[in-house]
């Protein structure tokens, strides 16, 4: 990452096409860069379908589901209950209906799966989390793209981070994935410190001992970052209202309202995923977000159109 | 401020007196100037009693206390209920059994005084509430100093601010008091941006609107940043083990513990209010963190002894 201060990066956006979307972004980042006072530069960003790939399911999905194989490995009790069955049994249809069943307003299972994976985690140090996803980021492919996982964001988005963090932005991660899962990466990949990061995260508790004390996972979820939450958690994190807001999702929409200003330059971008060849086609569970950007002149960034270089 | 990357300030905490306090602190810098890669560097404070004077009331309580005020002159019925009865009738002495019975551990009268402040601002957006923390702090002396609350900051510990910045630490605050009350003026007193504020707050939500949607406050805490949740809003905020913890309370014993290292320097710093001519002289509330700090080798900074200037 280049991050010298002020001056643009010479080639900024390499991999994205000229067209409309990229003239947006050069004309918003040079107008901030112009009016609007460094320390007030935030920029937000989802991460899942934002930065970086999550079909055919989440990066921490496939984390969990591993997870769940073998607590199932280890209790051969936990193969004839939910969620740890489906896992054990590789049983796709069932964790495939559970998505269907949540995009259709249908969250019953949801909670079933939520209650595993607070229970696949409880009384585990932040340390100890940690190094399992920062082991399982940087040892597992992805399913069917070919490369691992850490190969699996967006090189034109890791760009655009570049180019704003040069233009003096603040790039924080405001997604619905597990904060202290993208924690051990977020600066290697995007170049976002683990302090920037803000994501989902169940209750911590502190424990004291001779060592410093520890603090580790309780079985409860503290907040799930996502829809009406993003601008609440950006606000407690940030203290400030962003400039430029990027999602993909139904669940973005109240973060990609929350970054319009009355009387300073502002961008919502919303990532299109259209390009089954290159990447994946899908607007499931975007469907609302894509009227929602007609309606309020969005930027939707097409992957098939905007991007010459997906990964 | 300076903050000009790595050069030592020429002449850092020139309101310290010479003695073991301030050489502890020099080599405590100096040691992970030369060892410790930047973006490790973090320190938290305490703020009440730490950086800023709490005698004889908290500043916060007296922004609270003008609330209650002036909410039972706007509404009759609530001058014979605690606690506007009290903030009406400016009876100290019932708000001061508060605080002894709370030091005594029963917290019956706080959460009726907790109550009231929840209240007292429910449902203003979070911008309403930072222009009355801010029209406040700027314009109100404090009872007996004869300044400015914002002048009530305590100058040698500005000084270690100020000396840790430019040695590339990133300070925090990690205050029981509001983090949205000390927002506003953080970065003019301390150097502190408001993104490093960590401290108390209510719950918040977010309404849309057309003009980018209002994060208000909620009649409900979200949490009390005090205690054993100090080390964990500090990992939830920043996601590292401090090197270096100030306070001067029970309140703050498990984040100085919470910031021991087991192969990197680490300070703790616990500030003694003995100087009953230039401040405060007070120990309570303090009682067992005192006796902590002289079981685990923590600097006790005395005001009296080692501050050749205390404001």
């Amino acid at each position: 990452m280049t991050t010298d201060g002020n001056r643009p990066a010479q080639t900024p956006l390499r991999s994205w096409r000229d067209g409309d979307t990229k003239h947006a972004i050069l004309e918003f980042v040079e107008r901030v860069a112009a009016e609007v006072p460094i320390e007030e530069r935030v920029a937000v960003f989802d991460n899942d379908g934002t930065l970086w790939c999550e079909k055919p399911l989440p990066i921490q999905l496939d984390f969990i589901l591993r997870r769940f194989v073998a607590m199932a490995e280890a209790d051969p009790a936990l193969r004839g209950r939910q969620p740890w069955k489906a896992a054990y049994e590789r049983d796709h249809e069932w964790l495939g209906r559970v998505l269907t069943e949540h995009y259709a307003g249908d969250d019953r299972n949801v909670r079933i799966v939520a209650g595993g994976i607070l229970a696949a985690y409880d009384g585990i140090s932040v340390e100890d989390f940690e190094a399992r996803s920062d082991e399982f980021l940087r040892n597992t492919d992805h399913p069917t793209l070919g490369r691992g996982y850490l190969r699996c964001a967006y090189q034109p988005m890791i760009e655009l981070l570049d180019y704003l963090a040069v233009n003096g932005f603040a790039n924080y991660i405001a997604s619905g994935g597990g904060r202290d899962f993208m924690r051990p990466i977020s600066q290697e990949v995007y170049g976002i410190p683990r302090e920037r990061v803000i994501g989902s995260t169940v209750a911590l508790a502190y424990r004291d001992d001779a060592a410093g004390g520890t603090i580790f996972h309780k079985a409860e979820l503290d907040y799930l970052d996502d829809g009406p939450e993003k601008p609440v958690r950006i606000w407690n994190r940030v203290g400030r209202r962003p400039l430029l807001a990027a999602g993909n999702s139904n669940g973005d929409i109240p973060m990609l309202h929350f970054s319009q200003h009355a009387a300073k330059p502002f961008l919502r971008l919303l990532v299109l995923h259209d390009d089954a060849d290159r990447e994946f086609a899908y607007t499931s569970g975007a469907e609302r977000a894509l009227e929602e950007a007609g309606r309020h002149g969005w930027t939707v960034v097409s992957v098939g159109d905007d991007w010459s270089t997906v990964f």
